[in-house]
């Protein structure tokens, strides 16, 4: 894939999230795509990852539905407003709620695919609906409702 | 706290769970607690926990929601039944359902306070509200719907 990840696109000060950061070393550096009207990201768990043996933890789930919901957020209203993400003033999306229903286990030892839709853009809000699937089999839907960080807001240390 | 948590009444092959699992050592390992008739859980998150520079990641605090009401959800449950968490048949939960509503930006660096209250039980489901705080100060709030694992359900390796 030749194309730039949403993620790629934050400002350094807003680029040490756990999930997304491509400056944590520690985190989970999920890269968010376009691929049509939908975006997609693949991750594969690490076998620490696990829920119960052979089972990818649920929390990890939510991280990487919330992450690429807040991306895909960025990259939707950059695509309303008809500019890159890394225009002035910059995209980066918080999250206002999470919601995840586990529909099945999800198997552990896979690359796991988290896809998303834009359900609306009002204002600085972005809803995002999205599905996760491993092997083809949905696992987990989530959505997400992400709000823009506002420019004037305070950095902690 | 001379109580013993949940999750260390929780079979050998079940506490490998990122989020709680006793046995994962590259996991988060919280401890659940009853205070009265709430669920209480204190975790404290590392520098790399970090969503912006100053706050907690969202994702963090959906899984200290998550684990913390699978684990009231145990011991709800044990308690309805008048037994330990530890007998026969194991009282082991997954989520059906996660929601987390971010009511405002949990600072990085502090203890986060979890505490759990029980909405419902019917059957092999348990219903838990959550609020987090910190520094007394509620930041987050969860609703888990979270089911009692089948007896007969396969583990992986």
């Amino acid at each position: 894939m030749d194309q730039k990840a949403f993620q790629d696109y934050y400002p350094e000060q807003l680029s040490h999230c756990y999930g997304c950061g491509r400056l944590n070393e520690h985190g989970l550096q999920i890269k968010s795509y376009w691929d049509g009207e939908e975006t997609c990201c693949v991750f594969t768990p690490l076998p620490h990852h696990m829920a119960i043996p052979g089972y990818v933890y649920g929390g990890l789930i939510a991280s990487l539905i919330d992450c690429h919901s807040t991306g895909t957020a960025a990259a939707a209203m950059a695509r309303a407003q008809q500019r890159e993400i890394d225009s002035q003033p910059p995209l980066r999306f918080v999250t206002a709620s999470l919601h995840v229903d586990y529909l099945r286990p999800t198997p552990l030892g896979v690359a796991l695919e988290v896809r998303a839709t834009i359900l609306e853009i009002k204002g600085r809000k972005v809803v995002v609906s999205s599905t996760l699937a491993a092997q083809g089999e949905i696992c987990a839907r989530g959505e997400v409702v992400a709000v823009q960080l506002p420019e004037d807001f305070k950095l902690g240390e």
